[in-house]
């Protein structure tokens, strides 16, 4: 007998999405974007084993980031194409998946409506895959604010353009807010991983999500811009006076679409500089 | 002597930049998610001659369709990598560019954030490159209400999820609105293109733009789903009654960014099945 399911709705460590029920009902679920399907990919065996998902933009990224993780973990009978780690979403050129033993590395273009549809359809396969207690991750770069290039920022709370600390949405017509709450045990964990002979900083702070590279961010150097170097400098003194430490473009959606799955997650960020 | 700027602020039909004043005080422009620049690239040799820029989603496509133009003008002196057009921004993996005579095929990814990137590079693109009289198109698939599958719907008003007209952004931690205002004389001329013996009908009509595939466009099949097939039936009903035809994720920022740098832009798409 199915055991009951617990407070975010998953039950024994297996992640069940909210849509569950209507999702059952299908006789096949299309993953459009992954170019993946519960019909012909049999998503258990290629995926049942996958206890962490890290997210990151660019798809050379995450391929590069799948080696590095084969290296690191000493694994070698992961799938290839050739030379290079398999790509799973090869069907298409919307996304890219790698997967290097329990590891899945998994491209998000940029912006959240990027990274939604990417979401959706990852829960969607850790569902059908039945992977067991998995821990979702967004790695990469981010622009960092009074902090040297090289350090690493952990997200402790993501805010958008505007320092609300919630996703908006808008369903059916009516806006939703989906609150971006960072599991603290994850955050903990993490951040006990840092060591005193590190060649580099890790920090916790607030993440500022915008939803324009540009003018979202106060540069200097897009194709529209109606301040002047005065006013950004003024108003990235008034982001670091309310604790952020740096700014990206997912964070919020990424930590509000964990949370309301109910599936652990977690920002960790390189900074690069910021001017 | 410079001639005055026009009401849009672009002059001789040049692209002049909002921001071109801060813009020329750059010893190198970096447009990064392109992987060009003003020091390492001759913008105006590679791009001078172009005339229509198309964005669509995938490169993939984008690609396809640059062959196609080749195909339907004639072109074929066009530069290539191998046997496939060459990627202008082969250097990076976040967006494609291809170009065939004066058109500009251009990748932009899913969703408004990720269009606001590479459109800010492109305005600046074809000023550095001293294009004239350019006109901006976004082609590509939709979702469409009422329609055959096939049909081609040009955009005549663009709204968001909560039927505003407006593209949002915050700027400096401020909220700010750019109307998504379509040029009529575009529009009537790409009307006329249409010709009584295409086996496909052309429509023009309100495009609902939503942030997200799944819960923004009432799918029945995403990750999330707190509603019911007759609530996603309500909906759509009342989109139709408001003179919705299509849906997909990037024309309230096209057109607004459009109308905000004073280039002409349309929209033209080719409706799939949409349940």
């Amino acid at each position: 007998m199915e055991s009951e399911p617990d407070s975010t709705g998953n039950r024994n460590g297996l992640v069940i999405p909210k849509n569950h029920r209507k999702l059952h009902l299908l006789k096949v679920d299309h993953l459009y974007h992954l170019a993946l399907d519960t019909e012909k990919d049999d998503l258990e065996k290629m995926f049942g084993d996958v206890r962490f998902v890290c997210f990151g933009g660019q798809p050379s990224r995450m391929e590069k980031f799948s080696a590095l993780v084969a290296r690191e973990l000493n694994i070698d009978d992961h799938e290839m194409d050739g030379d290079r780690p398999k790509n799973y979403a090869a069907g298409t050129d919307r996304y890219s998946i790698h997967k290097v033993g329990p590891v899945l590395s998994v491209s998000h273009g940029i912006g959240i409506p990027s990274l939604s549809v990417v979401f959706n359809e990852i829960i969607k396969l850790v569902h059908y895959a039945k992977c067991k207690d998995v821990e979702f991750f967004r790695i990469g770069t981010c622009g960092g604010l009074g902090l040297e290039p090289g350090t690493v920022v952990v997200t402790e709370k993501a805010v958008d353009g505007e320092m609300n600390p919630y996703y908006k949405l808008a369903v059916l017509g009516k806006p939703v807010q989906r609150l971006a709450k960072v599991d603290q045990t994850l955050l903990e964990s993490l951040l006990r991983c840092s060591e005193p002979d590190d060649d580099f900083k890790t920090v916790k702070g607030t993440t500022f999500c915008s939803d324009d590279f540009y003018e979202g961010q106060a540069r200097l150097d897009g194709a529209f811009c109606e301040y002047e170097e005065e006013d950004k400098m003024k108003f990235l003194q008034e982001l670091r006076n309310k604790g952020v430490c740096n700014i990206e473009m997912e964070s919020l959606g990424f930590l509000a679409m964990c949370h309301y799955a109910g599936v652990k997650g977690l920002i960790s960020k390189i900074c690069i500089y910021f001017t």
